[in-house]
């Protein structure tokens, strides 16, 4: 069960209807990885809500707070300012692999394309995954696309299979927000690759629940941690307001108690599903919102990260792997906390 | 009184001695204008301990998070990697006379000085100061040098006369921190001024200090904030890792309610006092962390920068001005929340 | 004369008909300060062609190849994506003076403003002028603006008055290019304030011209140099455009012997006539040009550019001050020379 | 042959003993792919003097000048500030699989590795090659690796084997110069990959070339052109400082003739051989030329990139495929232009 259904309140906007970055008709796959004792990893995908997202492109910026990261794609977004690929998230070593086969994949549906900038993003997997074997084949990709719905799991599935978060399992999570802004709702929504932060660090809605649970089991090194975050929203922004948005994200990541410490590649990729990018050589008109009615889809930034980062936490499931185990956040100790701190509310299931 | 002497802690690390920016001998002079009914303004100097900054070049980096912001010199900030200058703080559109005194500043102290670049930055205080009459003059730059010390006031004075943050009277707070790496003691500390926020955003070490205060009275338009943040260590370190500190702030700013909304310039900057840039042409040894000691670093930068934002509330009075009024912070309620939260520790005082 | 006039043929493309930023409706105005031996500088205002600039703000971005510069405004340029003052050129420690002249003058045209962003930018003339005495007053930013006309001098006039270029009488220097582009015709124009080179460097359509006046006298110390460049087009460009426009000014200047040298500051600003930005909070239609229409104003703008420079060149007369003398680019020995090596063509007089 | 050998001067350092990027010690390799009709690409690796790149890490730093490109890599190096493998060069669509194969090089030589951020730069060889066969596999990588030496050739070999500039063939070109600061020598070095510009733009020593050879036969659409650029230098330097010698390398290309159309990705690489960086966590002196001895090093940088774009065109040998062919440039007809307008030197052969 995701924040809302718990009890536990992230912020003062209502979330859209599935509570995940599906409200914006993008459909989401995975392929998850498990296999003997040490790969337990996979390739996540994200099905903008196009026919064809190399002939309608969609507006897109990125941000980088710790670029100790390897993004693909990000150089051409933000020099064009737009995406014209699925999203896809793996583990650090297997980028390429699903670039390459990203790659292909628009090959196929394009007979004209003779260059492509796949956009995928990456966590480093390898205290659960045995990493250096490479696991991610091309096909996965496919099979991930293939498997692309606006129901899908979130958690340890995926490119989350192997991630860690508060040294407890992380992963894959997700949720959304609806603003009013001049009389029209927008709707913005988060899915973000959890695996980082230490365990003393963790803070859900203001309470210091790492702190309480430090001396909970299945402890261990956090250094090599990272988040990946795809923030999406129906709301017509260009490029360089796109930006500003992907920078708010990180405002609801520092909720939860991160902190982009050293080793941990924090990055974001921010794009709009309200129009697509024109491609003759004769004026166009753009719709966008000014920036003055930003201030809402900032706020909404920032609290559907910190619930997608909390979500990632709740529903992932213990997993055991390459001689470590990462477990999962113990819900009803959660809930008891919460409530001690004052912060338990009706849930809303 | 700050934070911890009134039992609330923020973050894990101590702070030193004084709990300040002094923490690393920078000395910090105000000039508080309290004209008429309407002028409500100032100006803070913040001196880097050497005798001649022009001369003595401190290693720095800017960030800036939402630009909707006046600095003056971060251009060269951030191209050369130094600062050649004290740090000024004051109202929006007294930035260029201060930044004018500045330059007669070096001039006097540097007769071979041709060329220089100011560091100047700001929050808009047009709230309770009539800031269209541009009431800063240069001479107060040079009283507020004069008045430099290591032991200066918080709060309400200097360029936070006029400041407003979360709906309550803003202006300068400051604090410490202390690491040990690699067997060394490093000092890291914070100087903001405050000028952001709606009152429901307001958190205090977790806790929803604003949506509990949120009929307190005093509200008022919140919009045209900002906060201008100061991060100095004594850690050697290079001015693409201090760029790495800068950002950190980032993540202490978030947890007192911070969203960078629109209207909101939120920058910093940042700087080593560990040891000075040279200026001939020949290779010279500079000592600097490597890059993976730097965690703790990051961790103190947000733990500074959070609680000097909760330290300018705790120390700022009530101020009328231009026919409003900012209440101070009740700290009395204040106490009774954290303690209804469960987040009062025992007092320091 | 300018470059055309004499027979000097720079790129492909045709001048606008005032071969200069007044093709854009952008009207220009000096103030020249000659004071004793040893004044020898001044300002230049640039108009944008709207009634109110806080008003009707154009889009606009920048581009720092080298930040050793004192900008003004840069950052909240880069942040909003747009400019909504005049733009104004000075030397480098009156920027500030000039500065806060411009929020005077925008106060007077605005009773409801609270904030604005002046952008001011500048070159050392320290050479020519005693920079020290800080002569430009806020009055003769006013004047300056009264002053301005599409009819404007170039060379040796407002903030070129002390500027030096190639060991060369530099200063103010203006061209322009019209386009094609699918159907319309769009214009580009380049303002510089060129204060840099070495003599050696100095390249005229790719001719040596600065190896050929090596030994011609007045040679003298070139480091503190600097070149400040204002790109305007009525091409309809969002932000995110016009900073790759403000980038194709550099290719302009390399060709003219620039290096872009450790000291001398080399920026750009280019900004958009073509439409206003909206303030409320609707979506908005703005018009843009799609990116893959955007090669040949990129070219215009290097060629533009690399005019601009030259013609300041041209224009400029000796100067004499501070104890120091810039000789006046000898242009019969010019056109000898580019005869010489096959780059004269017939003149446009 | 190379542009001094046959009396093209470019600029006025010297070059090293060998003119090329091997004056560092770096070693390059080619894998050159000829199969039937239409595969006509191929990989470049550059290895940097050490013996194990992921252990002995070198300071460097990118620049983008136009981000219609997909490197490997560079959110990583800019945050860190050194690269930790050696560096590849493809066509557009096999970036990834280098990527991939480069992994594994890396994973083979340091079995403690869990993460690694390769850099592939790359250019579109779509013209002359079927480049979505993608006929590169991870085994030419290695094979390239195998191939390395001080002694390479240029031209359309390797990376270069399918590339175009300015409608010739284009591909592998390398330049050094060797400069004095403060009494010691510095050696800096370009190699790059030349896929760009359109035949009329093509400038060599200031001599519009391009135009002269317009109707030369073998014209073709050049829109999808690109660049990649490699910057060495055994100067010690910073990142920060790197990032300043990169940009200077788009000096040395606008003086060719590159405008960075809005289709021509073009972006630098620069590192520094001097000294690795430190990995533990206490403080380390690293060795590094104050910014004011910086000057020569621009102007070195400028010229080796824009002889190694030359150096390219010159080498490049005719090359047919996938329905079209690459004229190389004749260097008959070049020479005698080049003396026509005066810029023939005694060569150095």
């Amino acid at each position: 069960m995701k924040a809302p259904e718990l009890g536990i309140k992230i912020g003062v906007f209502e979330h859209g209807k599935r509570n995940s970055i599906a409200d914006l008709g993008i459909r989401v796959g995975h392929v998850t990885l498990i296999e003997g004792d040490d790969v337990r990893t996979g390739v996540t995908v994200l099905l903008p809500p196009v026919e064809n997202p190399y002939k309608e492109r969609l507006f897109a910026s990125t941000f980088v707070m710790n670029g100790f990261s390897k993004p693909i794609g990000f150089v051409q977004v933000d020099e064009l300012g737009y995406i014209e690929t699925p999203i896809a998230l793996t583990n650090t070593l297997s980028v390429y692999t699903v670039a390459s086969a990203m790659v292909k994949h628009m090959i196929e549906l394009n007979p004209d394309l003779r260059s492509v900038s796949p956009v995928v993003m990456e966590c480093n997997d390898s205290y659960l995954n045995n990493i250096r074997k490479m696991a991610v084949r091309e096909e996965h990709y496919f099979e991930a696309v293939k498997n692309a719905s606006l129901d899908f799991e979130e958690g340890a599935v995926g490119a989350g299979t192997g991630m860690s978060a508060f040294e407890f399992k992380g992963g894959i999570g997700s949720a959304s927000r609806v603003v009013e802004i001049g009389g029209e709702e927008y709707t913005i929504a988060s899915l973000v690759l959890a695996n980082f932060g230490r365990r003393e660090d963790l803070t859900i809605a203001g309470v210091p629940v790492g702190l309480e649970l430090k001396d909970y089991p299945g402890r261990g090194p956090s250094a090599k941690g990272s988040i990946s975050m795809v923030v999406a929203t129906d709301a017509p922004l260009t490029a360089r307001q796109l930006k500003r948005l992907a920078k708010r994200a990180i405002v609801g990541l520092a909720r939860t108690g991160g902190y982009a410490y050293h080793g941990s590649g924090d990055v974001v990729l921010a794009f709009s599903t309200a129009q697509t990018v024109p491609f003759d050589k004769e004026p166009h008109p753009i719709s966008f919102l000014p920036d003055n009615a930003l201030s809402k889809l900032f706020r909404a930034t920032a609290e559907a990260t910190e619930e997608a980062v909390i979500n990632a936490l709740l529903q992932a499931k213990t997993v055991e792997g390459n001689g470590h185990v990462r477990y999962a956040l113990p819900v009803e100790k959660l809930l008891e906390i919460m409530a001690r701190y004052g912060r338990l509310e009706e849930s809303t299931r």
